[in-house]
């Protein structure tokens, strides 16, 4: 039998060309201009898990884009994987940061990656990471060395909050049963520092518009006897962390986990170099809650950050104007156990009563997801532990990231299973950023320890 | 002879109609696609001097467009009137919300103007008022009733900063010697209550740029723990003004003149509806800084307002992303004796010292101009208050506007005189909005006062 490293030998120039074809389609769901690439892209995946051998494949219409599904089943009697991933991508804005096209995927070499790097929109998160598995899922099939079951799930609304997927799931219950989730849509903490996400934060994401005068003003003639929109926002946004860090929305913090001081302990022995941390962002400080450490208030704690803002004359040169209306994009992460519901609302009433009675406040809430821890313990954990051991030759170490893949809580709730996250990109990778890219050597080392968690987890089911 | 009123009597609609003319050439500076329209404007300015009865006319090359010259000299041993104006216009966008075309103009009954508005772009500003200089020069050349010499000045940059005018004036001091210069290009309270506009605010304008990490960054993995420059503007912002609405920039008011509790209370007597002023922009309050009243903030006192900002993502939807840079567009509005020059090093100064370690700031100075006062006890003054008194029945009240009008300040540098601005036209004219106009009555009342104007000016020059 063929060995997953002679199978990735033989066919690396395939994997990565079929990698690249995938990301010239720039399928932004973001963008309903790019609606075409969206569909034409599930399409692909489509073709994409029936070349790999699939039994059934087929592309099931939602109320937004469709979810791609595929399935191979051995024999009911064994445990299922069912994969889940995603075929949407964020848009590449801005564009004039990219140093390659986003949608003219080629490989560069770069100081973490000496094998090079596709660089792409998407190249990580996540059709980069999404396709290891069905390359891993080929290999098993077609070396006939698939233990178990295997469903795949791929959705085209993830960088969109998932709108359609609860119905989905809801709708196909029995489809999607299975025993454990597997998705490959974080990251580990370096080439040789192979480690497992385990915790995960919720999110709020809400955008605000605060009225001022009911047109355009000069600033000349009105300036400074009418509320400046932008100004008021401005001061309202200020107010919303005090001199410590500590977020200001009433309650926000009321059912906060707090981890306990062993738990920060064993966290704290994850590899972090303040002053590299500093050096790589280029920034003179850090900045975050007090009496927490830089990684604990990524993961560990919630926050609080605008991701866009805009208002009044943002052209060439000056424009004396008093905007009518200014607005912002609010995102809060979460931590077990807020429920992101309950802080939207939070958020609401504590931002509109900060407003002042010159102004009007609209709050609009874009999606939400639930924090999400995984146990240790469980046997999904313990396969893939022990499937990095086997290609990495080290126990990769728990880590609670500080983003959110709100689907992930859904899936708990809805199909009752538990999901392992075995992330093979780098913090460094630029997802969501202009030059995203995806390691080759990440790439083929996650095709190569797909297939050794369906070993373990199919025999520890056993036992 | 003939009096001014019968003189407009018998050729008003010769006065309308080359006034229409004139309005239908689109001399829009700001785009070079209407280059010949603007040149073309200049010549048609000229031949409208020629006809009125200047001795000497002139269209006068800048860098620019060109500045159109004409003058009577009747006398050197009379004083010189120099009347300033400019005969190119705002872009007309919106186009969607204009009611009739901006080129094409009409006449129509509005509920300020019973007797009928000119609308075109530049029916105000400033075709139409500086068109009634052009129109009572011609009645007192036609009647032999011109007391002192004039000179005209009309450039085609005033839309787009005056750039070529300070060189202009500078190699022109002698043919522009004069003894008062007389500007159509402010308004008027209302119809019935005349006024002369005696202050205009200076201006310093800047753009800053606050800078976090080095890329854009998904704010799961980061936020929390980097300096999110939005959040960090806001915050910046949101200091530039105490609580009791106080400008906290360090010397800002060191220089501000404190206007007398007698010329505070001359001013209180302009008419001034606060229900109404909140009703009419649809604000729930006025905000301003406190002791003042909603008429002293827009006009005696400097003011700092944002006129744009932006960073992030600003799309639809939702993109969970920390941007690397946030910038913001700032000016202020000064007062005598205020210098923009020193009060653009102050801020950037100011602005500076706030910015946390975290981040780096950027200052870039765009545009300043000088605030200007006339002193009502100057001749000048005098003489267009009598002025207005004859025709309207009323002493006008000074009036001390928030807008600037740079060139004020540049001719009293260059040329050493004084400036008297003579408006006609209303706030609701719309100028540089769409549906710009200008009272019939307004143009032929501007025509019929400003002979006065000469009368009284030549008479008080000899005491």
């Amino acid at each position: 039998m063929e060995t997953i490293k002679d199978y990735i030998s033989a066919n690396k120039d395939r994997f990565l060309n079929e990698l690249i074809d995938l990301l010239k389609i720039p399928s932004i769901s973001a963008d309903p201009a790019y609606a075409k690439d969206v569909l034409k892209t599930a399409q692909m995946v489509q073709q994409a898990l029936e070349n790999a051998g699939c039994d059934h494949t087929e592309i099931c219409e939602t109320k937004g884009y469709p979810v791609v599904f595929g399935e191979k089943i051995i024999d009911p009697n064994l445990p299922t994987v069912l994969v889940y991933g995603h075929y949407d991508v964020q848009p590449p804005d801005p564009m004039n940061l990219w140093t390659s096209p986003p949608f003219e995927p080629v490989i560069k070499k770069t100081e973490l990656h000496p094998e090079g790097a596709i660089f792409a929109r998407g190249a990580c998160d996540d059709k980069g990471q999404m396709y290891m598995h069905v390359k891993a899922i080929e290999f098993m099939i077609k070396n006939d060395v698939l233990p178990c079951n295997v469903k795949v799930m791929i959705e085209g609304e993830e960088e969109v909050g998932s709108d359609s997927l609860a119905d989905f799931l809801e709708d196909n219950k029995e489809k999607l049963k299975n025993d454990i989730i597997l998705i490959s849509d974080t990251g580990m903490i370096a080439n040789d520092v192979p480690s497992i996400t385990t915790g995960l934060r919720g999110l709020s994401y809400v955008e605000v518009e605060v009225t001022g005068p009911n047109r355009d003003l000069h600033s000349g003639i009105y300036g400074g006897a009418v509320p400046n929109p932008i100004n008021v926002l401005s001061k309202m946004i200020a107010s919303l962390h005090d001199e410590n860090g500590k977020i200001t929305v009433a309650h926000f913090y009321d059912k906060v986990e707090e981890v306990s001081a062993e738990e920060r302990a064993e966290m704290a022995k994850a590899p972090f170099n303040l002053e590299e941390y500093k050096k790589a962002l280029d920034i003179g400080n850090v900045q975050g809650e007090e009496g927490y450490s830089t990684s604990e208030r990524y993961s560990i704690r919630p926050t609080l950050d605008v991701n866009g803002i805009w208002g009044g004359y943002t052209g060439e040169g000056a424009k004396t104007v008093i905007a009518s209306k200014a607005y912002a994009k609010i995102s809060m992460r979460l931590v077990p156990h807020q429920d992101p519901d309950e802080i939207t609302e939070l958020f609401a009433k504590h931002f509109k009563a900060l407003a002042p009675d010159s102004v009007k406040v609209k709050v609009t809430p874009h999606h939400g997801g639930l924090p999400y821890v995984t146990n240790m313990d469980s046997i999904g954990y313990q396969a893939a532990s022990k499937a990095y051991e086997h290609t990495f030759g080290k126990t990769p170490i728990p880590e609670r990231t500080g983003g959110s893949i709100p689907i992930v809580a859904l899936f708990e709730q809805v199909l009752g299973s538990k999901t392992i996250l075995m992330g093979f990109g780098l913090d460094s990778d630029a997802i969501h950023s202009p030059n995203e890219h995806f390691g080759v050597w990440n790439y083929l080392k996650g095709i190569e320890t797909i297939p050794y968690f369906y070993k373990y987890f199919t025999q520890l089911s056993r036992q």
